[in-house]
């Protein structure tokens, strides 16, 4: 087992039946959590330059990391086990506002509760909707607001399937929202509290009256009129594709273009790239998503509390959707599988949670001598590691990019339904959008932080920045057009922005590595796009839980335990737990092992076209080498050929046999005149 | 002949042959554009009605813009030619400061001029370079200083090429910058000026010595040693693709996916799009890049006038690739031709000038219903729009791009060849990299201007802005974390700015036309980065004849002959005909024919990984639909499967007998193995 590599189903098993032994016989545990505890990292830095120069190996012993509950209380416990020894290295009751993460077993027995619970259904009955409705639950996690909150608890949001069709499983229930709210205690599954929505302009409770049952509004494929005119789009590989896969027990190496690294995949995070390397020069120890915060804008009772932490408050590995070959994946597609815990503790498979590919994204460079007409030019080949999750009403696509010029991208799409409450009719309100008859679409931010863990050209790095700005007239600039950039270097940890006025640009840099040619230090540089910081103010809870949200970067200093950007536990947490409260201490981050938290994000201001699922919305954050290497490293990319593409004329198509056709209801076939002059 | 097809090749030679009409016979007249007067908007729309409503159509006559010299001198003129009815309608020679473009003869002139100049040979016989070595010079539009420069000169950077290797006519001579600079006239093409360069940290120009020949950096790809392991990958359409061409005359009508639009093609601009709509609902009236800019930052003279102006000063038509099957484009593709003029005026055709084809852009919108483990996915495919344009040493490839969601983006792609100039070894600059020995890669903003005239359900349409604030806390917001969103209309012509802290967002709006869910305008928002913008000081030329190049968006009335945002003539232009001088009368933009100019860009502070060629900087701008259509417009796009992607196993494909190896130098085949757990 290389000591990056996911715990094994085996581990697993090991893991929680050492924690079983800990307590007398039936006693019933609820596991939450069991992943790989990742070694020092100063162990596993000689392992793999040792692994590298292929020499004898270092020996890493084997922990586990363990959350879980005894099953209907609030004892949460954190242990971490050596496996490679049998023993337990630590073994703690957590505290008040320490709480586990929501996962499918206890969301699915949350609405049961609910949906079985006496005093919800009188208020439902309330609402006199027709015979043979189907209601269905969203339970979110609660979130804070420090008002008889330190319990464990759901907040469900009630919805129904078009009642004249309510066997449809798939029925879009966000089309029809419910003003009624029950909060669940997680100590026996037990309805606390039911909310009655405002559904005005203000935040009037009024009292419940018959639901006005407005229209369906479906998004499955057989409720629609498909279009008929589109056009199988094939990519194919003959010769196969140009990475190699090499396992190594639950993780994987890929190489593929000059790169190299190690993927591993966990409950909390789901992907993660370890020892990422260009042509052997180390440039990440670690790349993962930390940690997502989706604030909402309504501050009205009980959705003032709607803040969701999806990889803290529930993990980015649980929610994986299990991904298809010609559905999600298109092309030559490698998949990877997983394993996590079930709440029993036992492994639970997950197939084809990450698939890899390759992919022609356009130009990569070109230039033409325009003497002589000779064109050179490569395409962009990339190399793309995808996985996504559903939240419920919602997915994002993950994608980790590589190109051959040395550039790694990371990519969210954000898509699926928006998360929906009742609005009375003709009634607007300045937080949100109707998206469809009796229904509103709350503003919200999703806030994004990615971690990222360097070791350009070596483990002691650091962070700064750089700005152009006009120089000031004199001799030397006589008619006021010179600019010049300049260099700040980050000293302490701390928090930083962007300021794309002054074209403010943070790059990772090895001071101890010059360039050959130019003498600057070596560098990646980070681009993400600018983005409106979280707007709840700084005396909120969604302020003080959302630690990452207030800043473009984070930089502090490496620290075991320090992955997720909110903190250990999200769930219903209080702040003062997370990478505001690791910078806060100030401590150097010059020449030394750093860790960078990037954040991006959207304020979501929902459109109707964003109902009832939305296009995906791209977000992209670039990392690219500046003066790493020694000129382009493309340069070396075989040009790009049509010996080598097979490409081919419109023009021509028509003329070819018409293939089955299996294109929508229609299946027709459309042909493309010659269009020359 | 559509009214708006761009000229025709007879159409071309009937305008050149009635200018030559006007002089005594013999006169030699070098024509720089002839190109579609449009006719007025006014008769334009009645047409585009009639057309779609399948109803007779008007009459419009066909017109031709024309300017061109009187040759070797600076006679330049301005007409406007009645190619129906045989007329002049205006026939003037223009003044002081208002230059031609640019263009390929010319360039070659200027060239050949510099390299036979006694004077020029003389300087460079100081710098004692190897017998038999050849000088490749780049003439540069000359730019304004205001420096004895109301005549057309053209400013030359003499190179060479690799002295080991002379013959090699693409040889990168970007490697090998000479100290000395020729500035040349027009008007008989004589060598007026020689400046030497400064090649230190200041602007001492030091007398020219004996010259230190550094090393070559090719990119041809017969200088490289090429990677071997990258394996084809096909695109293909085994049933056409799906999109619809329809030629008439020299413009062309495309239908995809609901989307219809007219291309067009002009020296000037290159692509045109004419009335975009969707689903027979009209968006824009007219799409084009309008113009860029790229000012340097070396403050030094003569560098301080480097400031390109690439379609005013030369014309993206007129630079635009001849595009290559299976080169440029990979897929299924359809080229369209253009035509501009010679200097002679006779009509030159430009074969493959745009590439159509469509693209799979990777997940378009999915939701998993995780009750039931259903889930719903469609792709996002595209139809790109791209041509290309070399200008000397630099490329861009610009693309439209339209998606089944109603999205409209345009990409640029930066690519090509520093613009480099001499460094004296071991010095460094704060305004520059050095890129290769001896080499300096000068900072320089590279500013764009989109031109939206839209159209969104008709001609009167609004510009608003819309920010997202904080709600104070309040009885309403007791907790601190709600926030609003407000719309601002913007009353008057005006350059208006970007602010991610506030989220703004530029709408367009048909505030006569709402919603018939919620009730809202219908709208297209613009999504375009946040740049860093113009830094030379607002008194300097590069300021104020990059009149585009200091707010995101400029909004103006709609008016005959406002299509390009720096002016009509920008060679050694000095101000005041641009956009910045349309907005400053502050004309009411409200519910009226409204024009955008959105400027988007990066400051490209080079990095040795942009030599010998740059890798693709991508930028990209959007145009999404906000409650224009009533629900997401994607979701009647077929179900992604299997049976219509045809995808495939990367892990099979060992399986497969190897084919034809023709990758790169060793033809090695990768093979993938199984990574099932």
């Amino acid at each position: 087992m290389h000591p990056l590599s996911p715990l094994s189903a085996d581990e697993i098993a090991a893991a929680s039946a050492l924690v079983r032994s800990l307590w007398p016989a039936g006693t019933d545990l609820q596991f939450k959590v069991i992943m790989l505890e990742e070694p020092e990292k100063s162990d596993v830095l000689p392992y793999l330059d040792a692994e590298h120069a292929q020499q004898s190996l270092p020996k890493i012993d084997r922990r586990a990391w363990v959350n879980y509950y005894i099953r209907n209380t609030s004892k949460f416990h954190e242990a971490i086990i050596n496996l490679s020894r049998q023993t337990i290295e630590r073994h703690v009751r957590l505290g008040l506002n320490q709480h586990g993460n929501g996962d499918a077993e206890e969301i699915v027995a949350v609405e049961q509760a609910a949906l079985k619970d006496e005093s919800v259904l009188a208020e439902v009955a309330k609402l006199k909707i027709p015979e043979g409705s189907v209601l269905v639950i969203d339970p979110w996690i609660y979130g804070s607001d420090g008002v008889n909150d330190d319990n464990r608890m759901y907040q469900c949001f009630i919805y129904m399937r078009d009642p004249m069709n309510p066997q449809e499983a798939d029925s879009n229930h966000y089309a029809l929202p419910l003003p009624i709210s029950p909060a669940v205690s997680t100590e026996g599954f037990k309805v606390v509290r039911i909310d009655i929505l405002p559904t005005g302009a203000d935040n009037t409770i009024k009292p419940l009256e018959e639901y006005s049952i407005k229209p369906p509004n479906e998004y499955l494929p057989e409720y629609q009129k498909l279009r008929s005119d589109l056009m199988p789009l094939h990519i194919s590989q003959p010769l196969g594709a140009s990475f190699w896969v090499t396992r190594q027990g639950t993780s994987t190496v890929i190489q593929w273009q000059k790169w190299s690294f190690r993927v591993g995949f966990n409950q909390r995070e789901g992907p993660v790239l370890y020892d990422v390397r260009y042509d052997e020069r180390p440039l990440f120890y670690r790349l993962s998503l930390s940690d997502m915060s989706i604030p909402y804008a309504d501050p009205r009772h009980p959705y003032h509390k709607k803040q969701a932490f999806d990889l803290g408050d529930a993990g980015a590995g649980l929610m994986t959707n299990n991904l298809k070959l010609g559905c999600d994946c298109l092309g030559m597609i490698q998949y990877l599988d997983g394993v996590i815990t079930s709440d029993k503790g036992d492994p639970t498979p997950m197939e084809n949670v990450i698939c890899i590919h390759e992919q022609d994204n356009g130009i990569g460079w070109k230039h033409t001598n325009f003497r002589t007409g000779r064109a050179a030019l490569v395409r962009n080949r990339e190399l793309v590691l995808q996985s996504i999750i559903t939240v419920a009403n919602y997915e994002y696509i993950m994608a980790f990019m590589f190109n051959q010029a040395g550039e790694l991208n990371y990519e969210v799409r954000a898509t699926g339904i928006l998360s929906t409450q009742p609005i009375d009719d003709g009634v607007d309100v300045d937080f949100g959008t109707r998206v469809h008859p009796g229904v509103l679409a709350v503003h919200h931010q999703h806030i994004f932080s990615l971690r990222v863990d360097p070791m350009l050209d070596g483990p002691a790095n650091r962070l700064v920045y750089e700005e152009a700005h006009a120089m000031p007239r004199s001799d030397f600039n006589p008619h006021g057009i010179g600019y010049t950039t300049k260099e700040t270097v980050v000293e302490r940890a701390a928090g930083l922005d962007l300021d794309p006025d002054a074209n403010r640009i943070f790059k990772i840099q090895n001071a101890g590595v010059r360039n050959p040619v130019n003498g600057k230090p070596v560098a990646y540089k980070i681009h993400a796009p600018p983005f409106q910081k979280i707007l709840a103010d700084k005396d909120s809870f969604h302020f003080r839980r959302a630690e990452f949200a207030d800043h473009n970067v984070y930089v502090v200093p490496y620290k075991p335990h320090q992955l997720f950007a909110a903190g250990q536990y999200t769930n219903q947490s209080r702040g003062g737990t997370g990478v505001r409260a690791w910078a806060s201490g100030q401590e150097p981050v010059v020449d030394t092992d750093i860790v960078l938290f990037v954040q991006f994000g959207i304020n979501h201001v929902p459109r109707i076209e964003d109902f009832p699922v939305m296009p995906v919305e791209i977000l992209k954050l670039a990392m690219k080498p500046v003066n790493f290497f020694d000129r382009n490293p493309a340069l070396d990319v075989p040009p790009s050929e049509q010996s080598f593409n097979k490409s081919s004329l419109a023009s021509e198509a028509h003329k070819q046999p018409s293939q089955e056709a299996e294109v929508g209801e229609g299946g027709a076939v459309c042909c493309s005149s010659t269009s020359k002059l």
